[in-house]
C-alpha cells in the first residue's frame, strides 16, 4: 500500500511539473497556445530556405498526419495542426558538404478551423522564438503577415509544404 | 454478440494486413530487417547535402530518441536505430527560394549493438532503395562501404548526426 502511495504521489509529481513547464510558455498575442508534445509529432517534409540560410522540418499533429498519409490536404481537415521547426544553417564539421541545422530560431504553427480563422484563410498562426519560446507579434494583428505571405498557396488551402512522399 | 464478432473479424484483417506488408520488405544482404514502423519515429535532425544534392531527415526509434533528448549518444545506448530518409533535392513551385524534398531514393538504418557489430564500430548498417524498398548490396559485404564512410567520425561513435537543439 505504501508502495502505491509513493508511485501515485511519483506520478502526481511529474504530471504537476510537466503542466509547469508547459504554463511556462506564454500564449501567442492571438491567444493561441503552443501545442503540447509537438516534439513528438511526426514528420511531414523539410525544406533549406536560401534566400535566409535556414533548414526547416515540417510536422503535424495525428489529425496532419493522417491527411497527409491520404492526401487529403486541399484543404486539410478540421483540428489539423501543422508545425515548422526552424534552425539557422551551418555546414558540418566532419562533412563539408552537408548543411545542416545550427542555432534554434522559432517554432510556428498553423492550426485548421475554416470558421474559426475565416478572415485569414481557415488558418490560425503563431510563432515562438528561440530557446526561451518568446511569443512573436506586438499585438493579435501580427497573423496578417504570416497570412499574406501564404496567399500565392490559396490554391494548396495556403500551405507551403507539400507532404513527402515515403514508401 | 454479432457486432463483437465483426469488430473482432476487422482487427485480425488489418492485422494481417499489415503483417503482409511488413514480410514484403525482404531483409538486407546482412539479414537485418528494415524497422517496424520506421515512419512514425521521432525527429532528431536534418540535412542537405550539396555534393549530390539531396535531402535527409534523420529519425530514431525510441531508445534513439531518448538518448538524442538526455545527449547520451557518445556511445548511443544499446538497442538504439537511427534512421535515415533521402530525397533527390527539387526547388519549390512556390517559392523558388526553398529547396525541398523530390523523388524518395531510399530510407538507411543503423543498429547499435558493440558486441554484435563489433566489426563495424558496434553499428550494423542496412539501405532500402526506392518506394519498391530493394535491400541494398549485393552480399554482406556492403557493410563495409557504409563503415568505411562513417570512419572519420569515430570519434562521435561513427554517427555523423549531432541532433538538433530544440526548446
Amino acid at each position: 500500500m505504501k508502495l502505491i502511495i509513493k508511485l501515485a504521489s511519483f506520478a502526481f509529481a511529474i504530471l504537476s511539473c510537466s503542466q509547469l513547464i508547459a504554463a511556462d510558455v506564454k500564449p501567442a498575442p492571438n491567444g493561441l497556445q503552443i501545442p503540447e508534445n509537438y516534439k513528438d509529432w511526426k514528420v511531414i517534409s523539410q525544406s533549406h530556405r536560401i534566400d535566409n540560410n535556414t533548414l526547416r522540418i515540417i510536422i503535424g499533429n495525428d489529425q496532419a498526419i493522417k491527411a497527409a498519409r491520404t492526401g487529403e490536404t486541399n484543404p486539410w481537415p478540421k483540428g489539423s495542426i501543422l508545425g515548422k521547426l526552424v534552425w539557422k544553417q551551418k555546414t558540418d564539421e566532419h562533412w563539408d558538404k552537408a548543411i545542416v541545422p545550427g542555432k534554434f530560431i522559432h517554432a510556428e504553427f498553423m492550426y485548421k478551423d475554416a470558421q474559426k480563422y475565416s478572415s485569414t484563410g481557415g488558418w490560425g498562426y503563431a510563432r515562438w522564438l528561440g530557446l526561451e519560446q518568446k511569443p512573436y507579434g506586438e499585438d493579435k494583428n501580427f497573423v496578417h503577415e504570416c497570412y499574406g505571405c501564404h496567399v500565392p498557396v490559396k490554391s494548396k488551402d495556403y500551405v507551403f509544404t507539400t507532404p513527402v512522399s515515403l514508401p
